[in-house]
Parts: C-alpha cells; structure tokens; sequence
C-alpha cells in the first residue's frame, strides 16, 4: 500500500520564490561599498584558472561586484555567451559543482556538453590527457575540469587552445568554491571588501588545509585580504593538519593563522565559522574532522555567520538551517553568481555586461577607424 | 563478415515527416470543440505537480486546448521559456519521460540540466533531499523529478522554492503521464472534453491501479470527466487489485467503476482500452498481467481506441501497429504537447502563448500605472 | 603532500587561440579551387545518412566546400537550427563523436538531448527499437545513433519519421568520419576535390577494411574520387584484410587497391598516410595492426600528411604531433564543421548559410503564388 504522509496544503499554495535564504537582499550593499573598476576584470579574458593564486585582492573585490550586479538582475538583457559551448568533464563524482557550472553559462545563453562518466570517453581507450585537450580545443570555447588527480589538469592545460577552470583537483584546489565562499564574506560584511574595513573579522575554519582542496583554496583568498582578518584559526584534532610550506606561504602574505582543537572554547570569538569535513581520496573520501560539529545549540557568536562548502554530512546540523547564522545556503546561492561573473570574464565578453572605459589606445584605433 | 539484410530503397526515399500516426489531424477538432478560458491555466502559476488530485475538469479540459494548439502549430514564434532552466533528475531507469520533458522544455526555448545517475550525486554522498531541495532551487527555475521511493517528491518538495513536477514517484502517481492519456482522448473524441458529451464512453483498464502508478494518476483524472463516463472496467486476473480506499474514493467521485478478469467477453463493448503491464519495484520491474494481451486479432470494437504508456512488453502486440486502434503512438506524440501547455503555466508565461484576459482589477492596476 | 609540477608561466600566459594545429589557415584554399554549387546539397534535405555509399563526388566536393566556408567564419550570422532538437542515442563508450555531433549542433544554434547509457534506457526494458525509433520521432528532429550492432540503425530507421546519422555502427560503416578523412584532404590538397586533379596521389591506410568502420566507409569514399588517386595501398600483416566482395566492389569503382605487409617499404612513396588500429567487438575493441607504427622518425615523404580518426593508441607516436606531417589534429578540428555542413543540409536549412539558387520550377511557383 502506498503511504504518503503529507501535509495536503503543500499542493495548494503557490511557491513563495524568494524565501528561506538568509542574505538574499545583500548583493546591493556590496554593490554600494565597492567603486567599479573594470580593468582586473578585463585582465582575465582568455586566462585558465587553475589555482586560487592566479587571483589579488582587486580582481576579487571586482569580480564579486559583478557577481552582486548579476544577482541583484538575474535576468540579463543580453545573453553574452549566445553560441559559446561550455565542455564539463567531471571524472569524479559530483553534481552540485556541475550544476552551479552549467546554471550559470546557461544563465549567460550558453549551451553546454556534458561528460560525467569517465568509462564512456576517450580517456577509458589509454587516450592522452593531451589528445583530450585538443579534442576539447576542437569542439568547446571552455572547459570545467574535475578530477581525482592533482595532476590532470596541468596535463590537459597543456595542450589546450581554450581556457579551462579547475573544479576540483584531487586534494589540491577548488578555486571557484573559494570565489562563492569570499562573495558570500563580501556579501554579508562589503566593509572587508574595501581597502578599509570598519573592524576586522575573527575566521574559524574547521577541517585539514592539507587535505581539504576547498580550505587550500579559501586561505588562499583569504591571505590576499589579510588586512580585513584578524586571525584565522584552523580547528581540528588533527596535528598534520598543514601540508610542506603551505603554513608559511599563508603566514607570509601577512595572514595571521593559528591553529585549535578545541572548538566550543574559540567559537564564540568568531565572526565567520566556515567547516568541512571530507577530502576527496580517489573515487571515495574520508571524513577528517572527527566530533567537530555545528548545531543550534553550539556557542556561536552573535552575528556570526557559518559557511560550508556542501554537500554537508553531520558535522553541520540541519537545526542551523533556520537561523540567522545559516549563510551556506547564500554561499551556495551565490556561487552562481560568482561563476556568472568569472565566466563572462574569461571568454571576453565582460564590456557585454557592464560598461567597460576602452584603454587610450583603443579609443584612439577606434576613431580611426570610424 | 558484417551483413546487413536491408532494403536499399530505404535510404534513397526522402522521409515522410507526417505519417504512421492515427490522430495526427486531431488538435483542430478540440480547439473547435472547447471555447478557451485561460482563468484556470493562470492558477496554475508557480504551483507543484505532484498529485493527479490537483486537478479539476475545466483545467484538465484548457489544458488540453492548450496543447492542441501548440500541436497544430508546433513552430512557436515566441520561445517564452528562453533563458530559463529545467532539472530533470530521474534516479531511476528513464528514457522515454525524460527525453519528453526535455524536448517540450527546449521546444518552449529553455535550457536544460540533466541528472541521470545517481551515483554521480551528492545523494550519493548522503546528502538529504532538503539540501538537494535547496541546491535545486538556486540552480534551476523548475525540477522534473522521477525516484523509486514514494516520499521522495515530498521530501523534496519542502526545501523548495522553484516548482517540482513528479515524474514518477515510486508505485504511488505519475501525473503528466496520466495527462498525457487523458489529452489522445480528447482529440479522439473532444465531444468528451465538453459538458454535454454527444454518447457516454466505455473504457477498459488493464493492469492493477493498486501497483500502477500511471494507472492510479489516470483514474484519477477519469473521476473528474464521470459524467462522460459510461463505466471503468478494471481487466485483471489479481484479487488485489486496489489499494485502501481508492477505489472508494474514485466512486465517491461518481465514476462506475468495475472489474472483470476475462477481457475476450468484455473486449467488444469497449470504446477505449488502456494497457499497462509493469510496476516499478525499487530499481527494476514486475509484470502483473499475466497473459493478458492486444493484437490485431483482439475482438477490439470498431472505432475502439488503444493506449499504453509506453514502452511496451508482449503485453501489446505490434500487429495492432498498422490498425486505426492505435492511438499509443498519438499517444506518446501528444505527451510533449501537453507537457508544453503545462510547462508554459507553471512558469508563469501562459500570457506569452494565448491572449488572457486580464482579471478586472489588474486592469484597473495597469491603467493606473501607465 | 600536494605535487604539482609546473611551470607557473602556464597560467600567467593568455592562451593563444589559433596554434597547433597543421592546415588552419587552408579552408580558404579549398573555397576558391571548387565553384559553389547548391543542388547536391539540396537534395539532402530530409534523407538519412546510414553508408558512405549515399554519397557521390559532386555531393562529397560540395559538403566540403560548404564546411570550408563555415571553417572559415566559425562565428555564424544566423543560427539555422534554432528550436531544432538532436537526439544523440550512444549505445557503445563514445565522447569524441559525440561531442563533435552535439558541438555541430549547437554551433548551429540547436538544442541536444543525449543518451550516453543504454541502461537507463526504454532498450533495457525490452523495448524495440521499432517504438523507440517512434520516441525518437515524436521528440526529436534528427537521431545520431552509435550502436555495436550493425543492423541495429536499419531497424530503428524502419519506424523513422525523422532523419537518422549513423554515428559507427558495429564494424559496418562510419560515414561521417570518412566525410571528416575526405575533407582533411581536400583542404590540404585542393584540386582533389576538382574534375581534374595537378597530380594522382598515392594513398596508403594501415588497418583492416573488413574489421575496421572507419576504413571501411573511407574507402567507399575514395572510390568516389579514383580518378584522384594513383592507388590505395592498403597496409597489414593479416591476410583476411577484406570482407566477402568488399575489394571487388571498390576496384569495380575505378580504384587501383593494393595490399603491402612492409610498412617501410612503401611509406616513402606515400602522399597520405591513414592509419587505425582498433576495431570494436561488441563492448569492448581489439587491436589489429600488431607492430604497425608511425613515429617522427618513420620514412614519411616529405610533405605526406598523416590520418587517424582518433582517439589513438601507440600505433601514432606523439612524436608525430610537431610535425607537420600532424594533419590528424586539423582532420579532428574539421569534423565539426562538415558535420555542421551536412546536419544545415538534411535539416532542410542550407537557404539559411548559402544562396541557393531556386530551381526554375519552384520560381515559377512561387511567382504565381504571389
């Protein structure tokens, strides 16, 4: 017998559209905040992204404006990427990164060609990372890679004549998670955006920086606003919890970074918790971050907002959800956003969307020829 | 040796683009036959479709003139669904309800993002259907859902802010298939959409409305037309043939509803005759019919028509292909019309497709704002 | 730890979109050696593409001139196929093909919906391909179909009201890709594809014609242009290189066909050199060239240029790839566009990119019809 238990007014009422996403007004007040600059953005045209590193402080600050403009008008005028075909191969299990990649070209007009099993292409015939490359090069204008190895994109990188973005390389980077993490930060506190914020934030980050991609990538945004950050605090059990050089790296751009494992005692000092707690191990991964977990009942701070960059497991309890701290779901929301404005950005077609001042020179070559 | 017995004629003959189908010509006589009223098309704006119980007769019935319409002219001049995206997650075996929701999506000019494994999902991973919910609804403007399970749909439905369709939700209902059912009748005989029918019809259903889901959706919505119902025969041989209180509830609703095990003696008095003969089970399928079968040497009645859901086992013999009793392949050729008519409601763009009337007091709005 | 080798430059460095590839810049050569003409093309509107043997010289030299001209202005000014939908049904491990027939698709302004894995399919139900072919029909515009089976397309096209793409079926025929073989040719050697050629070129292929799809259609296409050609040595060790009748009715054609196990004997002689190694078996594929292999250091004429369909194994070094003799990387660039080429003809569009004279008939037509 079927037995569907549920509440009948369910099916009656219309969907409120806008609901249940803490900071979903605030891409103006970041909009306000910060002064448009286009030239960091036109910068990135034509560029891989592979690394958080390839990133500074003003193309951050810029591209989350943009990402503010696109959130705050979803319905775009023009659709910049009309006729441009996006290429996601995801040879690691995943949707949300796949999805949030093809809403946002598709939300720029762009058509898209899936990959998601590694067994049906080339690569399963002993195919070279490099012929993939020019297979792509041939049939796409951009590439989202992700994969279980390190590795695989610097090969394919190689013989690429398009740009490619790394969603996730084995245990090393996920720079576009770190890019919605940063934009949500923006969002929530525009001041830490500017070159003088009101007051500067305390960061807890719960998980394993060695081993977790995403916090690889998010301290590495994060040392490029190390002027806004108090301190960041790595809290974990675990004593291996930085990889060969990659403390000092951070410490040395001027980031104040200490470590805890004892969470309840320096929670109720931070201003942003942001926690994960698995790492990709090939085709599978491991949780890392042993008890450590957030609930409605946990010492936050007031104010205090959390990040995750989800799936979540038990470490971020659901009763979260409907507080004010729960700003993981905007996170989530806005990596659209963000991906929105580095996509347009990369394949040039960013003085589509925003008003771009044209370099001397061009204006000059422009007069010419008129 | 590769040898391919075929005629050679086949590949030199241009392709008939409009044949092989009984009731290709149809959508005209329903548009002939039902005046529009746009009114209940518009409540059906930014609402789930989860249940067949959602709807009533005059919706079921503009609906359908909807679709007509857009069958008639399958070329639309307005693409209203341009820049919009559709998630079809079916975590159970799918071609054919799939494909047909994605071609009415693209036909109506949207994009679409497609989920097809669910080991490739953050399910996987053993993130809740709340999370999936939220992920869905900051990705997409509307999700197709199809799962084993009964609740899922609901469970889902809770965190979500964009509209879900139910594609299939275990043995329990399958909406748009149901529709799609309803939708070959009315063009077979629109007489029947209307409130006066000219003669009442006969239909058999073969199958087990306890264990179909397609056939449990489409009693429910004969239960709305039973005034142009003469009666339903339930054709099995099984004992248990409904679940609790469902058959209650469909002649509470006034439809005469019968059952009969032997379908030779009452084959001949049938003016519509449905056959089913699988149940999904968890990842895979049982037959419950038994011998039970169609071909062309049935003691179908002339004029009788045959539906089925599609795709078919022994249950429907081909033979019956090539007879005017096929209506399954008008059938399945409808189902995308009608998702159509429905997509363009739920997304709000009824407006862009018909002329509506706009209610009295928008009106009055309108010419105040202007 | 996290080890990444690389040279950091490679993220700095703007990617330079035209490089790499031999033959780029030729699309323009072959459009000034062949003089449009439209009727060819014409009467491909509406026609299924199942074997090589569909084809003759004037339509072969016409597609390719038609895909020069889209090579050589990638970005079109209209988007023929707008609204139009490709159903890509890929029953065997596939990407490459895939990608290239979805890329064409969409280059041409079309939506895509895709079947990468016959267990999600109606097929794993048991059903025909007899109903299959009439899903594809009611949901679709065009099928590209790729299946082990060799006479599994003559089936589906049986119920067929909309054109079919053979995409390799079994180790029959592969026409699209000999199309790709025949238009790196002419690209590279215009007056090839003219009635009367500078000079006869002699053609060598390393592979087994009766096992291997892809030699099997090119050598059909070949036979098209044997007044081109001096002779087509084919290259093996094996002794059963034919099928039944297959050599007889390529020599019937006009082709001058030999057969050579010694590799290095006959390469310096060669003016192309095309080369497989695999053939499928069901799911799985089998090498058949044994020690057969081309390397920078092989005795290749000068100015020979090298084939593969790729994806390739270690019968095609990777030090050919800075060659110039790589003519395999431009061969897979351009499968996209005369795969674009020829979906603008069967679709019916080919007056959207080209002027299209109108047969005097339809002149006539249309001028009493005004």
């Amino acid at each position: 017998m079927v037995e569907v238990t549920t509440d009948p007014t369910l099916l009656e009422r219309p969907i409120e559209v806008r609901s249940g996403v803490s900071g979903i007004e605030r891409p103006l007040a970041l909009l306000d905040a910060v002064r448009e600059n286009a030239e960091p953005l036109l910068n990135l045209a034509n560029r891989h992204v592979v690394s958080a590193r390839q990133f500074d402080r003003e193309t951050l600050v810029q591209l989350s404006r943009l990402a503010a403009d696109m959130e705050r008008q979803p319905t775009l005028l023009h659709q910049p990427l009309s006729g441009k075909i996006m290429i996601t191969a995801f040879y690691e299990p995943s949707t949300r990164t796949r999805l949030s990649f093809e809403s946002a070209w598709h939300r720029l007009g762009g058509d898209v060609i899936s990959i998601t099993d590694p067994l049906t292409t080339g690569i399963a015939k002993g195919e070279s990372l490099r012929d993939v490359a020019e297979m792509f090069s041939s049939y796409g204008d951009l590439v989202v890679l992700r994969d279980n190895s390190e590795g695989a994109i610097y090969e394919t990188l190689n013989g690429l004549r398009i740009p490619i973005i790394n969603a996730g390389n084995g245990i090393d980077e996920h720079p576009t998670q770190a890019l919605a993490d940063l934009y949500a930060i923006f969002k929530w506190r525009p001041d830490l955006a500017t070159a003088s914020p009101k007051e500067k934030v305390r960061i807890g980050i719960i998980g394993t920086p060695a081993r977790m991609r995403t916090v690889r990538s998010l301290l590495i945004l994060l040392s490029m606003i190390s002027h806004a950050i108090e301190e960041v605090v790595v809290i974990n059990h675990d004593d291996d919890l930085f990889d060969d050089g990659q403390r000092e790296e951070l410490e040395a751009s001027g980031l104040n970074l200490n470590t805890e494992s004892n969470l309840a005692s320096v929670l109720p000092d931070l201003d942003i918790v942001y926690i994960n707690s698995i790492a990709w191990v090939g085709d599978t991964f491991e949780r890392l971050t042993g008890d450590l977990r957030l609930t409605a009942d946990s010492p936050l701070k007031e104010g205090a907002i959390v990040l995750h960059p989800l799936a979540r497991g038990p470490e971020l309890d659901v009763t979260l959800d409907s507080t004010p701290h729960n700003w993981y779901f905007a996170q989530a929301r806005g990596a659209v956003f963000i991906r929105m404005a580095l996509l347009t950005c990369i394949t040039s077609r960013i003085s589509q969307v925003v008003d771009v001042p044209l370099p001397a020179a061009t204006v000059n070559e422009k007069t010419q020829t008129q």
